[in-house]
């Protein structure tokens, strides 16, 4: 494993390790030089072309030039699972690793075609659509030359329970007309951006409401849709993909862009999240590796020494280091083995460990890089440091497809059923604790002091 | 205590009621008034104002006209001490109370004239001035016609260690040059803002470390003050005041601006935080209030059911509710007990209550408004809500005048001086204790197991 | 104030000390010195005697020494409100200050009859019982020549919902016949445990579930009374009190043993609670004060040097001391207010106040406590130190009355309920945003950013 | 895998399954059936035998007989690594998933001679005596037919520093003379328990502080060691094995009982830790698997039910429920990863995931037990249920082997160390951020905000 020693893979535990195929170490490699020579040296570039004049909505130029460089080199649609030709052939767990690097710097995901939510529109479009819906929509994006959104999130329910949501879709003659309000899908103001794979509702009398929601395509020139504005996340306007607020008045689509069928909505919706939260977490604990180690850089600072001494010189801050270090890692453990569950077992099988990591993992990083601002003072807060724009994206992450309570009542709702099983085990314990207390003379005792009867 | 029914009494517990004299009650009834009828209805017009093209660093016409109704009306400089002839003659802890209703809007501390850092600095100014100092620079600040800033904290050093501020200050004939770089000072771009009160280092060699500083007044059109760029917190620019980050090059002042005279900089500094603090940490209790607020609003939403169940119907947000309150609550009793320490015994003997509020206060306010934000899913972290603001105004306050750690530490080392009094009187237990042993024939037993000799 | 500057007013804020009346001032510093001199060195001889053959479940010789001693102070019944001719005339506020002293030893409370259950059953009987009752029940408990117990929870039901009590009291003739199981009344083994005071149901088919049941007076002589077992808190068992757990068959008392009537159990619990309570959770503070002193003096023992290092010379551990005082004092302001609502609006509008106590101070002391112990390393487990036991009391406390969920679920509705007025406060701001909006010219914003209507 | 789908296996991740040989396979089932069948029924019993009159420091019958059986059916010893001949042949992994079966009951460990501090001792002797010490003091150990115990700790040092244990080693002729004070070290009241492996100071004056110490074999039937007490764990004795609190005054051993020579106890004790620490770590995971079934198994009693729901419909409770699964379960991810380090990196390489795993499984686990305490309300605490226990094993795992802070400031250190590298990265990083800087037309741009220079 002499390939495996450097920086690329240090944090990478040994059973994964010993799983990486001889491609995904070279994949990994050569994301990290990647990550590591192209994305975090240009990070001021990207900031400073979308601060010029009128292009706060315009994808950067550098962003381009980049994206072109990676798919020369091969780095483009990492994250593609093997069915497809254009697929490195790597498992999740193997792209968790790389999508590990990618999370160093925010935008580094979108360089390799591999960000949210192309990744699931594409996984999406690949599994359900026909072969000239593939063409029209799917192959742009593969390619690189288009940009899509996700539009599902409505501002007047409780979108976390899906079967509420209320944008109309109905069928007149050989077109869907839609009606509604979504937020959270990107910004139409973008240009790149050229349709919205949206969730609607299309039968609401339905009996069955799993089968109310249909999923369609709608071009982003369509006219009818309004952008009522930005939505921005803790203060951060994530330009120039932005968060939309939308009207749908009208919005008239051909009935050839619907996907897969009328009421087919959450057949569609339930393949699509697994990995991406996958992708998500694995990011975030990138992204607090970053974190860490601006906070280690500063605890070294000879600049900063209050009280005479280096920040690493107070024991409060070496037992703080160590215990970002452990969470962090022990986290990276949850992701991992949340990827390694889906390929043994697919996607659905994991559904209790992708949901492990939902969880535990947002919270974890929101912790970390508030730790880690704080070890920066005043200046943590700060564009002094990325730290902001990273804990912002961990938090977001925390409710981005729904809050995690709501992924909490989903385990504990499954744990429950588990319970009737656990007391049939000990009553069985009871049963036999009897017979031994009848051998040993100990009759008078209870199990665990619990009288059973008067 | 009739006059004490409304909500802008309801949280105040009996005991400060009863401290309360009739100027008070009423002060802060209408300080109520004010907020709920002109403040908070104003928020996004005061938004609005500043988005208008050009104007983001200019002070909002409403906020000059708010300014010039609530002086009409007796609401100006209401945390003035008794002895300024302005003053309302409120204590300090009947402008707490105040303090937390006007925290309730972020702004609503400067149309009354009670923000920071000009409260801190009025105090300064009046405290340490000489006539014709206070004439040339305090009153235009009480008048409300100027705005001036603090300049201390740098970018080079541990500032919470204010020993080690190096920006230099020489004497030059009749002028004190300046050169150095300093944070967080308000915006130069902003042209109300008149003059820094600035402390550099005048005497580096001095043996006594604290008396190597000095304080000066700065006038903002000195030449050879360069604002890099405008510090934003957390994304957030804090337009239009801003957090400036300065260049000091070559600046020259007159001689008369120094403030008490060279070397007196720590002197003046150790006046000027206690009621500042207090203010802040009230300030944040009304933001958690409102948060609150919101959060109950949420709560019953009839149009968020997820799983058909109103949000308050939900015993864990049932929890998560009390437990926002409960501690709300709590933190509120440790600063009114903080101003009402000062009030009786003075800022000094205030000193760890202030301390005790400046660390507990700002950690519970992010806890309780991040769970706020977290009721309201995805729409809590955008601007649907002002949680996102008040949430890093929160973070801020935690950074802001040291981080928490270099606090606990003052505390901490405070307490440790009086573990050796502990300590004797334990010894003194062991006496007695030998004593009682004796008399009872327990000789054997020991003092708490610890078997003192072999 | 001079003679409040001991070590007994250390940590009593400033407006509480100046409601102290010389009478209560006078009683705090008493009960300062008996704890200091008559109780903590005389810890180990309380243990010793108790461990002597056969004398587990006997009141220990020195116990009733110091009772005897502490009655001829006038330390006896400090707890007692007003109208009983034996108070001392403490307010809540004024006892509560006395009440942390004495947590500072788990049995010092006992000394100067101000336990529980003692105390509340000495409140109940006093408030609920005839003149006849009084006589026979109430006095020997003032007199502290008696011990009683109280008999509420249940084994086979939620007793935090009082209404599932099941134990049956049938009246037959003059007899009323009580079958049932009871757990946690004061050990019978104890021959000073006179009587319980025992909460069961009369009327089970009644349709007002706040009438079925009943409160009488069982004496411990009485026939079909059987405790399986003392139970264990966390392996304590808290001899020579402990806690019961009883079998109720077929058991007589006369009709004259029932309390204010048949069905009046509600009206007489809810009185009861409230001071206890509040008692309770300044015995914790007490107890955490003693922990945090015995912290202390571990922080500076120079036998334990790890790292060559004096505990207290570790910056983590200076900053874990600053958090233990801070939160300490915190959870007194909490307390004392609680003590001071009750004093000036009475037990019933206290009311939320002592569930603010009663949900927070536990479970900070558990956490304080544990503290400790850590600082204590090993040794801080074992029986070297008090910790063990004091943080098995807070954790007791937690659950005792019903554990702190409860407790929050009944804040947390009635707080939903104040959700509708904040609701029509907000649209009463949205109202007068839009009369803003249309004299700034600014109608096309919204209020917060959510578009009310498409 | 069809013979891993029984609940031995349930909790396993695959990436562990596929690890595991038909051999471990088999012997994980056969732990699972022995714990299911033998020791959870018999737990009142174990209890039972110990509590007959005179007894308590006898190892219970029920006890020796299951540990005869348990080696007849081949479970004995199952910890041994491969170069034992009794050894089972289990890799460090699939030991560990042993370990948590056998964690359901504290003492099952026991019944497979696989019990603290025997697996460690047998472990040092094995490694590191002569064939002479070998068969006298390690063949029985092996054998089951006798105990031994662990003596490092002392009351007088920070023995969490180990260069601090003072207790004195003296050579004189033939013999060592040992003086000093030790506490840990398994009960001298238990017969079975033959001979302490004492670590002490033989040679104070080296100026090599690791060569100071020595390790030596001290029979409990050697003149002169006094045990003054046992020490309690938070109330609990952990009778019959317990821990000592010892006074050595001129004990005396023959020279041949040194381990390998004078000054080599660092040597010695290096090797003895991880194992260990990793089977505490999993046994822990076990018992808050047990305590979880109880919890679930409590959320549906029937006669718990407040306020008419069981306590599975409250979903505060169905959030706690996930929380715990899901903490439980990632906590297992780090004790089988740090397992699986060991096996393929050796002890020393795994030395960083053994302190992960001591650190964050303890807190877990007291935090999880403490909560499933919490189910249960006033009953949790009791002996109705085996989580005082649980609770208490856990938090004295927490301080066993040093507290974590020592462990943490010991990973924070090393991880400081890496601070450079990340800095020299980052120094590039910027290097090539101005090559970009110039060739995009952004000097003017500064890496994250820090200028430079002036």
């Amino acid at each position: 494993m002499s390939e495996m020693e450097g920086p690329a893979f240090q944090r990478i535990p040994p059973w994964v390790k010993a799983k990486l195929s001889p491609k995904a170490i070279e994949t990994i490699q050569k994301v990290h030089e990647w990550v590591e020579t192209e994305c975090i040296p240009a990070e001021p570039i990207m900031k400073a072309q979308l601060a010029e004049q009128g292009k706060r909505w315009t994808t950067q130029p550098l962003m381009h030039e980049l994206r072109q460089k990676a798919k020369a080199q091969g780095l483009f649609n990492l994250f593609l699972p093997n069915h497809f030709k254009e697929s490195p052939g790597l498992t999740n767990l193997e792209y968790a690793c790389c999508a590990e690097i990618m999370g160093r710097v925010y935008w580094a995901q979108q360089t390799m075609n591999c960000h949210a939510p192309e990744t699931g529109n594409i996984e999406l479009l690949a599994k359900y659509c026909t072969p000239e819906q593939k063409k029209k929509w799917l192959q742009p994006l593969l390619d690189g030359t288009a940009s899509s959104a996700y539009s599902m999130t409505e501002p007047d329910v409780a979108s976390s329970d899906a079967t509420q949501i209320g944008c109309r879709i109905t069928r007149e003659g050989n077109e869907y007309v839609i009606n509604g309000r979504k937020l959270y899908g990107n910004c139409i103001w973008n240009s790149e951006n050229k349709f919205y794979i949206l969730m609607g509702c299309s039968d609401p009398e339905n009996p069955n409401k799993w089968r109310r929601h249909s999923t369609v395509i709608v071009p982003t020139d369509t006219p009818g849709i309004t952008q009522v504005r930005n939505l921005t996340i803790m203060g951060f306007d994530h330009a120039p993909e932005g968060h939309g607020e939308y009207i749908y008045k009208n919005v008239r689509i051909p009935v050839e862009n619907i996907i897969l069928g009328e009421g087919r909505a959450f057949e569609i919706a339930q393949g699509r999240l697994g990995p991406g939260r996958i992708h998500h977490c694995m990011r975030l604990i990138g992204q607090c590796e970053r974190a860490y180690e601006l906070a280690l850089i500063r605890s070294i600072d000879t600049r900063k020494t209050p009280r005479g001494k280096l920040i690493s010189a107070f024991d409060s801050n070496i037992e703080r280091i160590a215990q970002m270090r452990l969470e962090i890692d022990a986290a990276r453990l949850v992701v991992l083995n949340a990827a390694d569950t889906m390929d043994i077992h697919g996607n659905k099988a994991g559904k209790y460990a992708i949901a492990q990591s939902k969880i535990l993992v947002p919270i974890m990083a929101t912790r970390v890089i508030d730790e880690c601002m704080q070890m920066y003072g005043g200046q943590g807060l700060t564009q002094h440091t990325p730290l902001p724009e990273m804990w912002t994206y961990a938090r977001f992450v925390r409710v981005a497809d729904g809050p995690d309570a709501a992924h909490r009542h989903q385990v504990g709702r499954d744990e429950i059923k588990t319970a009737e099983g656990f007391k049939k085990r000990n009553v069985e314990y009871q049963r036999k604790y009897k017979e031994l207390a009848k051998k040993y003379g100990k009759e008078y005792e209870t199990f665990w002091g619990v009288s059973a009867d008067i």
